[in-house]
């Protein structure tokens, strides 16, 4: 059935949300249009106004509407720690766990030759100019832990190499809570060959 | 972490939609904003252009932004049968299963004196005009098996006796208390074709 032109429409358009598929999109226009015609009529403004507003912070590249963002503006961060992430949403999860209390630097993705994705497109030199600020004592690579991931780190590394400052990057190994029997061969071959002296504390 | 007030405030506008919780919104909003900018500012337009456009037909009450939708429209349907739905999802649940090619008339809800939802809230003097201009030869009252779709049910059978038409209910099996929208189209269409005389008592 067509229900009609306009919400055939309002359904394909709601599928461009992450994990949305067509009986979900389905179930979605019924429901705004149903039920919370003001809740829709608010995310149309605060969606457009994000997509208009939004850019990247200058400083450290996440997302913000700002000039620079809230964490680059603070002044209780530790300014000698720079961590460097693919995506804001990886510094999300970062800020979600808690713990870390330096600086970001967001890349917008790793790089990839194939695509024409150099080292200028994921800010590169932008990121070579703010660690010869000096300051910056720790740049965490926390790129994923995927070929691309890798690579983009080995590159920033080299990049980095010669400015003073100590590079690393996250630790391999067990997911807590996680049981062996079901963690891929790659991450346990890099658990078994990491492993630590044992405290028992 | 507050990434920007603005951000946030597109976090908590994608709550608005059904199933979405705070994990799936900050997941949603990063992807607009890194991702897909194009397809959020055509999701932005059409889902303004709905809201200011979708109403209900003026025939069957069901969501459409045309004066009489496709179905009530069209010249192919069986005019003798109507089917009577609590909403637009329910009807496309329906169109979706196959095999009914009456026509519907839309409820947008059921009979409810504690929330002060009364018969012409549902339309229901609206179908009594519609049975009464005649042609209409059975009523299927598909409300929800609940005991609010139960009661709305008995209402207009109470209403429409004596008009000369047959009433007839959806078949049980499907799950007492279950809501049609979630039913399975196999269980839906035997439900439809095996629908019983209806007794009202």
């Amino acid at each position: 059935m067509s229900f009609s032109p306009l919400i055939e429409r309002l359904m394909e358009s709601l599928r461009v949300l992450p994990g949305v598929g067509p009986k979900t999109a389905q179930r979605m226009a019924m429901h705004r249009l149903e039920r919370d015609r003001e809740g829709s009529r608010r995310l149309v403004e605060v969606l457009g106004e994000a997509l208009e507003r939004v850019g990247y912070c200058r400083r450290c590249r996440t997302l913000t509407e700002e000039e620079i963002c809230r964490i680059c503006a603070s002044g209780r961060r530790d300014d000698s720690l720079l961590c460097v992430v693919e995506s804001p949403a990886d510094q999300l999860a970062f800020e979600d766990a808690g713990g870390y209390r330096g600086h970001y630097f967001v890349l917008h993705g790793h790089l990839s030759p194939l695509d024409g994705i150099g080292p200028e497109d994921i800010g590169l030199d932008q990121l070579e100019a703010r660690v010869a600020e000096g300051g910056i004592q720790e740049v965490i690579l926390a790129t994923n832990p995927t070929v691309e991931g890798e690579a983009t780190a080995h590159y920033i590394s080299a990049q980095l190499v010669g400015q003073g400052v100590t590079l690393s990057r996250l630790a391999y190994g067990m997911p807590m809570g996680g049981e062996l029997e079901y963690v891929d061969g790659g991450t346990l071959s890099r658990a078994f060959n990491g492993r630590l002296p044992f405290r028992g504390d």
